[in-house]
């Protein structure tokens, strides 16, 4: 039984400009992906595929990562119901970032803190000393006390 | 002269919900940074950055990277024109991450294979077999040829 596959790295301009799946795994055998919303654009998180999350996530619809803290699978959204469905995988020229385009479940958020997106801060540049940050989100969407305990 | 500076780690509630920019890099003492349009909020590619880097970016509004293939300092359209003015830096809650909302100087593509994105292509999932990818830009912005040269 054999389903879908990626391909080996090709030379510089097949993978450039060629129309095969040859991603760029880095010496830890990840991939960058970021993940953006599928209607607004906005990004909600960078994770990490090795090369079985990355085939998992094409044959099965739903994001799946390497968690590099827990060194271990991580379907995203198997605790918090945040499951991502897929519904664009977009590689960069030289195949070694992806791009995911989702719809988010369960209570829509994507942040464990509590935020839609991760990026729920912005840099404040001072006249000088400490770069500080800012919140781009007025409000948490939920409390991550209900979904992970205290 | 002391100018602006970045922050050492803190604990983990002082980095993912704190007010102060303390990324991590990593081994390599690199940060990686999604580039979007500010506009449209389209992903156009991924760079990393080091601490000199990402400094550079905060004290100019022009984005600077680290060249990994290269090893060197790379200020992004030296050549091409397509300098990028960052309109905003957004950290992720575990902060080893960065999002720049930028606008795109010269002929406006980030793409040196001539595409306004560098993430040109997407996954197309067959029955069975090699992944394939399928251009989701129609045209190039460019030839890469009056820019960089054959």
């Amino acid at each position: 039984m054999c389903s879908t596959h990626l391909s080996e790295r090709g030379d510089k301009e097949t993978v450039e400009t060629g129309e095969l799946l040859m991603p760029k795994f880095d010496r830890d055998g990840l991939i960058v992906a970021v993940v953006s919303d599928v209607v607004s654009g906005e990004v909600l998180m960078v994770g990490y595929m090795n090369e079985e999350a990355l085939t998992r996530t094409i044959e099965t619809g739903e994001a799946w990562y390497w968690s590099r803290s827990r060194q271990s699978f991580w379907k995203k959204g198997e605790t918090s119901g945040q499951v991502q469905t897929v519904h664009e995988i977009l590689t960069d020229c030289d195949q070694d970032a992806l791009v995911l385009k989702v719809s988010v479940a369960g209570n829509g958020a994507t942040c464990h803190v509590g935020y839609r997106s991760c990026f729920f801060r912005k840099t404040v540049k001072p006249e000088h000393g400490a770069v500080r940050l800012e919140k781009v989100e007025a409000e948490k969407v939920y409390d991550p006390a209900d979904v992970y305990g205290k």
